[in-house]
């Protein structure tokens, strides 16, 4: 087992590998910018090294962070999410200099991450695929030709791209004619190409993803599918695990495709393989060869610990578990709670948290880097905290997600918090009855009246007497 | 199912059964003393109530406390442990005034918590106890023959005691004589009764306890057993779901024994029986009409909210679960975190919590009442959080375990959070080689070296500097 790991990353996710590590043994160790000076990550670790003071620049220098960990003795590197996570590039620095990179070898992301080719890949390999593009548009005009072929509504998408970025939804070709030069832009300057594709937009459809898990003697298991159709432009809010409205019969089906789509990449790690679910068509839409966001969720319901597994991976063991010990029991929730503002668009709210207290009790959660007087800073995204609920019934998880979301106390920012309480409660939700259309035709999730906490409401009252009495 | 529910009770356990009434949608009551204006719990309750400045005597006034529901328009009152909850009397009040008592019925309270009655009947349905007396005793003379015919060492308890008091060791006639007295006087201020009986102390011994659920229509279940055997002066520290050294025959055997138990009594609602287990014997001890602090590891290994389950056997529902639903998934350990120094002969250390922060991530729960800021008063006991942590093996239990102690930040007061990281790497415990003894047996566990976290040792190391220069 490896002795010492850098963990190439910050926030929530750093702190859960530090975990990880933390129960295996293995000695963490952290990096960060100026931005992170206090943050919990740099904290928690068992040693930290500043690399800078650009707030991203650190993060994102392959060659800095392989050169850090062979400076202090590391023997892996785990990359998290974002950042470096889907860098073949950084993938095979590792590989040149001894470090055993977490996950798959640096062929395999480069295949992978570029979804044409993916897209073809699978496909010779039997795997349906949405209607589109295999190769990259050269031009506009081949776009419209393909459009017209492929038939409208479609999504112009970067080859590159992830994470709700340099994606566009077209209706017509006049929509593709204006968008066209507006996503290769952001392609671009998002993730270094400009090469875009098109396919067909499956509307009214749900956002499925398997979580494989495979080692380098030819073991592949997958931990069931995760739902993640509740989405706002393009970007998960809610995940759950299992999907609700699957059948037994789907369950399997869309199970047996992504272990056939681990195996035909000659895959290794943790992986996760997305399809878009209509009905009975399933298509296969890219696969994300890192640990998600939403990985929480199947540890919920599965019981297995993900990163932990990851690095007994990397380290060369074999899978701990045969696809038949693996059972899923109950239903999970994740909230991503965002420093945003939803009844002001979606604003980021950076600022000081002022009071952060941690829901608890039965089938409840956390993953945060956050505590009481921490400062977010503006350069690394909204996301501040997963909040995680377990249920034994559909019923028992929704009712516990409310009630943890009132139980959580998080002051001195505004969050989208309350437009969970919104979605929970809402009968389609309730009764299964979503898809990646949900949020967007349901403005009324948007009109909760903003709750208060008793304390804040006593302290107005106070302000307000005393402004009064002119105290 | 109700509208209103009072809780009879404070701390962790108000605001656990605050969490199981907003899930529910029933309408929580809290009520407090002079001490407990900022506690958690009215803080988070939907209502409260004061019931005098006495720290005590308003959570023991069962008149009082049955008039205020009624009052209030509840129509349940859930006891929580300790206080009135094994209180007959207070359920007999309860039942007369219409309210719905979560619990079993008052005689059945009565017969159980008579524990020399309850041995009686036990061994008249054949299930065996602990040998010794099925009689009070009536004078030291009475003792000293049946201590020599049960054979030392053997145990003087409290004939309505519990929770660690009025319970004396004795190892010789003379010893007995020495103490008779002593315990026969706690007896009597603690329970209101100096009844006394004697059981054959048996060493060497696990202390067994299964959880069990019965409706009234007739339907029992067990959810298996908790491992209870880690103590200090007959107080549980650390309990266990499920017990890693009983064998499937065994756990089959204990449970059939605790659904025989509650069967014989015809009870009601949750309980635990106790059993004192030393190779293949098996000795009924006796059994808890109440919800117990530890039923979080059951809930942990087997998924069922044990405190939304009284409450919907209380509301006359029948049994949400048949036996062949429940299943038990890993190991779960609780680690009672007490405001107490280990270090200096377990005084109690009430004070300002200065910083709490709850340990996250996968497999970890906390119960607790404090917060940043919370002054635990010096009326109430100990225990101020209830770690739980819960992994797949037993190996990922113990590490889990110690990761979250670690994870955990809980300043101002001393805790023995340490000794419970002692435990969890002590080699006999890891294998599963523990019983009753453990921890006295063991003087060792408190040589652990006090740690201190970072920013402690950051502030300690500024402090010195400063004195140095005389800043």
């Amino acid at each position: 087992m490896f002795h010492k790991l850098l963990i190439a990353n910050r926030g929530e996710i750093a702190v859960r590998i530090e975990r990880a590590c933390a129960e295996m043994g293995i000695r963490s160790v952290a990096v960060y910018t100026d931005p992170d000076r206090f943050a919990l990550h740099v904290k928690r670790a068992d040693e930290a090294y500043f690399i800078g003071d650009a707030p991203l620049a650190g993060y994102l220098d392959a060659r800095r962070l392989v050169d850090l960990a062979c400076e202090t003795g590391c023997d892996a590197i785990h990359p998290g999410y974002g950042f470096l996570a889907e860098s073949a590039d950084f993938a095979a620095l590792c590989a040149e200099a001894g470090i055993a990179f977490i996950g798959p070898d640096a062929k395999v992301i480069a295949r992978m991450t570029d979804k044409v080719r993916s897209r073809r890949l699978m496909q010779d390999a039997g795997i349906p695929v949405t209607p589109g593009t295999l190769t990259e548009l050269s031009s506009l005009d081949e776009a419209l030709v393909q459009a017209e072929d492929i038939g409208y509504p479609v999504m112009l998408k970067a080859v590159a791209g992830g994470g709700g970025r340099g994606i566009r939804r077209c209706e017509s070709a006049e929509q593709l004619g204006k968008i066209w030069e507006w996503v290769v832009a952001e392609a671009g300057s998002h993730f270094g190409s400009e090469a875009v594709f098109l396919e067909k937009c499956i509307v009214d459809a749900q956002h499925i993803e398997v979580q494989v898990l495979a080692d380098r003697h030819g073991g592949v298991i997958h931990l069931f599918e995760r739902d993640c159709s509740i989405q706002r432009h393009n970007r998960k809010l809610l995940e759950i695990a299992p999907c609700p409205r699957l059948t037994p019969e789907q369950r399997a089906y869309v199970g047996m495709l992504a272990m056939r789509a681990a195996q035909v990449v000659g895959y290794e790690n943790a992986g996760t393989v997305e399809f878009l679910v209509r009905g009975n068509e399933i298509y296969f839409m890219e696969m994300n060869t890192r640990i998600q966001v939403e990985h929480t969720v199947t540890e919920a319901v599965t019981g297995v610990d993900i990163v932990c597994e990851q690095i007994r991976i990397a380290a060369g063991h074999k899978l701990s578990f045969r696809q038949e010990d693996i059972r899923h029991h109950g239903y999970a929730l994740q909230f991503r709670i965002n420093a945003e503002d939803p009844r002001n668009d979606f604003l980021p709210s950076f600022g000081r948290i002022t009071r952060y207290y941690a829901p608890g009790g039965p089938g409840v959660r956390t993953d945060t880097a956050i505590y009481t007087g921490y400062q977010i800073p503006p350069y690394f995204g909204v996301l501040c905290l997963k909040l995680i609920v377990w249920g034994m019934t559909w019923e028992e998880t929704l009712n516990r997600g409310i009630r943890a979301l009132n139980d959580m106390r998080l002051q001195g920012i505004k969050t989208n918090a309350a437009l969970f309480e919104a979605i929970l409660r809402h009968p389609d939700f309730r009764s299964g009855n979503f898809d990646t259309g949900f949020v967007a035709s349901r403005p009324e999730l948007l009109n909760y009246s903003a709750k208060r906490n008793p304390e804040e409401v006593a302290l107005a009252i106070a302000a307000a007497i005393a402004a009064h009495a002119g105290l």
